[in-house]
């Protein structure tokens, strides 16, 4: 847990996936690894701020000499469920050059035509990054699986096609962190019926996210599939209780400092005569 | 100036590229429109970065209903004047999903197989962003002159392109900010100095800047001659003293408020019956 000092116990293994996890058994107000408020998480997420920024730093700065190590963070989740205020609170703390962010909508007629996996693909981080999949390829898992948008047996070979293909990313230097943020369903009315009462909020709200919300149980089951068949060692899903917004941005920012810090990064060294150049410099 | 209490003169004005403009004319330890110090600088800063944030949510709100606009900064400028600064400490304060950051390298092989505006068509910023060119087409017209990358009636062909290019944005609903910051050539070897006498900085360092340094004059003759040939009214260039680091990130904050205060944007009426979505979220 590193410099954050703030957790009580690493909520990395708290918040891991376990094998036959159930949605309903795991508490969305709860905030396991930390005591406390929306204060001190508010005050927390500063501190962490400063660590990741640092940290970003470093592996961008390796990356300028050949360091192929890079982070890919998906984050999904029901809707209102808190992927914006990830990106804008905990992402928002890092150098934008250092960040990747991606958001993924209804896919386009083109990207159709294509195997799921083509515009993710094309998305995925460069070295030294930070991407962030603001919805991602497992959509083709979860709404395709709830909405039945493409046969049975092509949704069953998603979970290995999505495992072959994190598997290269992971070969290739990227660390792989998968998140869902888990709300209850009456945390969700709540959420949803804010941005109804709020004028400044309409432009948020979006008729088809109660659509979605009729199929409540179908989407946990789903989500509930995707992690069993793909939480694998080199990519691990973690559930994040996510109705106190301060617990969950504390926790994803600490599931990145903790990729980071397991990096054990060091400024990396001159590929040039320091020497040679400061006389330069000098004449120059 | 709207919210930004701190300018004593609006500085849009005072750093416009006037026609003939000299850069030995512009004081690079200036601070057009504004007293105070470095100190002052950060607290303008930050009361800034609130107004930027919630001015680009307005923009980013808008465009999910139809709302064309975007903004487009160009960000130029001689090694180590600034331009990472200006998009950690400027454009860091907006929520990463309203960024599009594109920084332009070395064209690659395949980039030098088309015009030079290809590579920068397709990084262009969607509805509701603000994108930004770390280096830019600009490029093309500054070390391709300077170091003859392509004959003489190509590079002059090119700033009608560029003005040609930019009326397209601007048509499409652009805001086009184009910003050099210009630094003198005694504090770019004071920069890069401590780049060489830092081992945190060693990796910003590349020897092939100080090949660049040593064409100083011949970059600030191609910087004037892309001020005269494409500062037009839609599309103006900014010469912002940068020698404060405090002075052109407050300038260039300003530079993006100002444009999107011209907007007067509103938050967007729903397209959608609140009264009958209340309903069906309360049934759900």
């Amino acid at each position: 847990m590193g410099r954050e000092s703030f957790w009580k116990e690493d909520p990395s293994e708290l918040l891991r996936a376990a094998p036959g996890l159930r949605l309903a058994d795991v508490d969305p107000d709860g905030h396991p690894g930390i005591h406390g408020s929306k204060h001190d998480g508010a005050t927390a997420l500063k501190l962490g701020a400063d660590i990741l920024a640092d940290l970003q730093e470093l592996l961008f700065a390796d990356s300028r000499l050949g360091d192929r190590r890079r982070i890919l963070l998906v984050l999904q989740a029901m809707d209102s469920a808190g992927k914006g205020g990830i990106v804008k609170h905990v992402m928002g703390s890092v150098d934008p050059q250092g960040v990747a962010l991606t958001a993924f909508k209804k896919p386009t007629e083109e990207e159709l035509g294509h195997d799921f996996l083509w515009r993710v693909s094309k998305a995925v981080p460069g070295p030294g990054l930070i991407g962030v999949f603001d919805r991602s390829h497992y959509e083709d898992v979860l709404i395709g699986r709830v909405r039945q948008l493409a046969p049975p047996e092509e949704i069953e070979r998603r979970y290995d096609a999505i495992n072959g293909f994190e598997r290269g990313l992971v070969a290739g230097g990227t660390t792989i962190i998968k998140v869902m943020l888990h709300i209850s369903r009456d945390e969700q009315r709540k959420r949803l019926g804010d941005r109804l009462d709020r004028a400044d909020k309409h432009w948020k709200f979006n008729p088809g996210d109660i659509d979605e919300r009729e199929r409540w149980d179908d989407y946990q089951r789903a989500y509930e599939v995707a992690f069993e068949r793909t939480s694998t060692p080199e990519a691990p899903w973690y559930v994040v209780p996510a109705n106190h917004k301060w617990y969950a941005r504390l926790a994803v920012q600490h599931l990145l400092i903790d990729a980071l810090e397991a990096m054990q990064l060091e400024w990396p060294k001159a590929d040039f005569d320091v020497d040679e150049q400061r006389a330069r410099l000098a004449a120059s």
